[in-house]
């Protein structure tokens, strides 16, 4: 919080108390906190249950004291949306409830970037260290099929592990920064953004997110950091070491790329069909949108909502697929989407012959059953979280779409929505059951649900 | 043929020539396929292979030649429009093209409704004699589960079952004719909803629908026999023997119980809030379209179109969950829905303790992996046939919701969806490409996915 404030000292605005409060309740809150559980236990001797509890109450945590700011300041009346805005922020949502961006303070704006930049590099651990060995949702693949980074293999401590992230985390940042300094964006605007995207957030200082811009170097650029952002960490740490052909060998990524590109040309060629745009900006809209949307950024160029339905209906799907995992894209995630479509497949080959043994093969490696299992519980319960969110949203009477959607951007951590909660729009006009819901979903999306629904589970309890 | 030729006469209307002209070209085909393949083979020596074949031909055939009179008579301009309302028909569907129903001829308003309660006889076999045999999509859970007829235990032979379950339809349509006239309906219209009432297809010859009569009487007469028709047969074959006591002792039939009384009672409590009627009519608008819906059926009291966002949403969540296995109903079906949630709720506690046994119950009996996962498959499929069904019909730049809503009633063979497919439209107006994808979903979804699936399956034809 001395970081935020410092950009208000530069500004010379108002906003500096807020930082300063904030950084003392937060530092009383956590030297108490050190105190009160110091404890004689190795790390080593962490069990799964306590691997669940941190993981979340770290996130829970960060994301309310980093509410504070906001709260201090007065940037709203209600301290459901200082909430709302914080969590959009450490779980690199990007939805938001502000109405208009622009007339916040400089050091207000840095913080809700910052907090996605902070929530980002939080996720690496959680998704590339963490996780896997856990088990979650089918995370454990990235232990055989990663060859990168992961806990097991190349660096045994999360600490070595958190080294080696991070230096790709910052190699990327310094990297977008100089670029787009280099083509004109304003430093202030330029850092905000540079936070925003390698953490795959997407919160803007402008009203009409990268829009505003009105630049196709901005937009180009911002899509070629927002789809590395996408890819699997372990991956860029053996690309950083000259080893393409372990990328170009992926088959997550594989999948990732065609995706994109699919879908980019799908848009382009609706766009220039209903005629909104020629061909090169129908182009630069459907690259920009879709990256942002597929990855689940949640950037804005154009507003998408006026477009013809089947883009529209696209980036809505594009919702629940995200980047690769081990990365800080969020929702169901293409390692998962292919394997449920391979298990899928193979069960109408079954039928013709129920005692056939047809493995799941992932690249070169036959999967476990166990981890096969593991990922089609993560997609059940992802639906079905889904599907009991939209129905409490559509007591808010909002349209239908507008619900689907809030939960869909959400729940996968992408940010816009469509229609009320659309590219123009913001989540502020919700009721507040409504806004703790979304709250919910972005930190159960973001941990990979399994992190924060066990310890809802009486059994986590037991002893 | 001849039967609705026969009421075409006594009308003494001119369709009657389509329905001879169609008869005797059935006929023709029909005795020369029978000459064509003439075989020694045992009825007992066919294999897995044959009972699919068996399956998707029978039903396809049915729907091409059941087009006929459609198109003879010259129903519709579009070959296409004769096949789509042949399949809503055969499959039990109800999805019309037909803009205005009620000046079609008495002949051809009885054909509609006749080849759902046709397309009801067979799908009971198909459902408790057939597919269970063949483990399709879970369905051997009836062999264990329904204490009733199923072909392994009270009646080893398909004929012998059949008789069984179509006495018991048999009985409901006449007791639900001998009610409705009693209660003023005119003979015609009576006989016409008792096909598509217990055959769960929803055909009416009113453009209206059930609403046209407005009569609380007809009404829950209706809401009734549609409650009934969505109950397993083998668990109505005990009741018409007296064992109240395997009904009520019935997971799937206590669910399924549930979930109407809850969405009457939620949707009741919404449109009484929203002043869209008193009470008592809230409740009887309720009770009718969320039975109708939930059981697949697809008859309309009111336009809950214009109902508010929660109610409507509710009702296209119930499209997709369907009544109980081994009945005419259609969609997911409560069994696997209560499966599917079971085994998402394990899995969360699988990932505190990874290594305990958590066996999955359905009332007494633990159920095979092999079963769970049939069943995951069948939900998997179910759903990436859906989105990638509803991205073509999005392709004809109707309303998101009307693309979603037409694939889910026709996937789930409810019948009408929302907005431009809504209770008081039809599907005439979309375009071929889409009525070919719908037309096929209906047939994929009456035929429980992998019958027809497997067909397409190259290795289906090897050998």
């Amino acid at each position: 919080m001395l970081i935020p404030a410092f950009c208000s000292l530069i500004y010379k605005e108002d906003d500096i108390y807020s930082f300063l409060i904030s950084g003392v309740i937060t530092f009383i809150f956590g030297i108490t906190g050190e105190q009160l559980t110091k404890s004689d236990a190795d790390i080593d001797e962490f069990n799964r249950k306590d691997g669940f509890f941190i993981a979340s109450f770290c996130w829970i945590s960060a994301i309310a004291f980093g509410a504070l700011p906001y709260l201090i300041y007065g940037v709203f009346s209600n301290p459901l949306d200082a909430f709302f805005e914080s969590t959009a922020g450490f779980t690199t949502t990007g939805a938001s409830v502000v109405e208009n961006i622009e007339i916040l303070p400089h050091g207000i704006l840095f913080w809700r970037s910052f907090t996605q930049w902070l929530g980002g590099m939080g996720i690496l651990i959680l998704a590339i260290a963490i996780l896997p060995k856990l088990s979650v949702g089918g995370m454990q693949l990235m232990n055989i099929e990663a060859p990168g980074p992961s806990a097991e293999k190349l660096t045994p401590r999360i600490a070595e592990t958190a080294k080696h992230l991070w230096t790709i985390y910052l190699i990327l940042s310094v990297l977008l920064f100089v670029i787009l300094k280099f083509i004109g964006l304003p430093v202030f605007d330029s850092i905000i953004h540079v936070f925003s995207t390698v953490s795959i957030g997407g919160f803007s200082n402008q009203n009409a997110s990268i829009g505003a811009y009105n630049s196709a170097a901005v937009e180009f650029t911002i899509v070629t950091f927002m789809f590395i952002s996408g890819i699997n960490y372990a991956l860029l740490f053996w690309l950083s070491r000259g080893k393409f052909k372990k990328l170009l060998s992926n088959p997550e990524f594989k999948s990732y790329a065609f995706i994109i590109v699919i879908c980019v040309t799908l848009v382009t060629i609706d766009l220039f069909t209903y005629n909104i745009a020629g061909l090169f900006d129908s182009f630069r809209y459907a690259a920009f949108n879709v990256t942002s949307i597929s990855t689940t950024t949640g950037f804005i160029s154009a507003d998408y909502d006026t477009w013809p339905v089947f883009s529209r209906w696209l980036l809505i799907i594009l919702m629940f697929v995200g980047g690769c995992s081990g990365s800080t894209a969020g929702s169901i995630k293409v390692m998962r989407i292919i394997i449920l479509i391979k298990h899928a497949f193979r069960e109408i080959k079954k039928n013709i012959y129920p005692n056939a043994v047809l493995p799941i093969r992932f690249g070169k490696n036959v999967l476990e059953d166990n981890t096969v299992s593991s990922i089609i519980n993560f997609f059940l319960i992802y639906i079905f979280i889904f599907i009991l969110s939209t129905i409490i949203i559509t007591l808010d009477d909002v349209p239908i779409i507008t619900a689907f959607t809030a939960c869909a951007a959400t729940i996968g951590n992408v940010g816009p929505g469509m229609e009320l909660v659309g590219p123009t729009e913001h989540y502020g006009a919700l009721s507040n059951l409504s806004k703790t819901v979304l709250s919910f979903l972005m930190i159960i999306g973001r941990l990979e649900l399994f992190a924060i629904l066990v310890i809802f589970t009486p059994s986590f309890w037991k002893n």
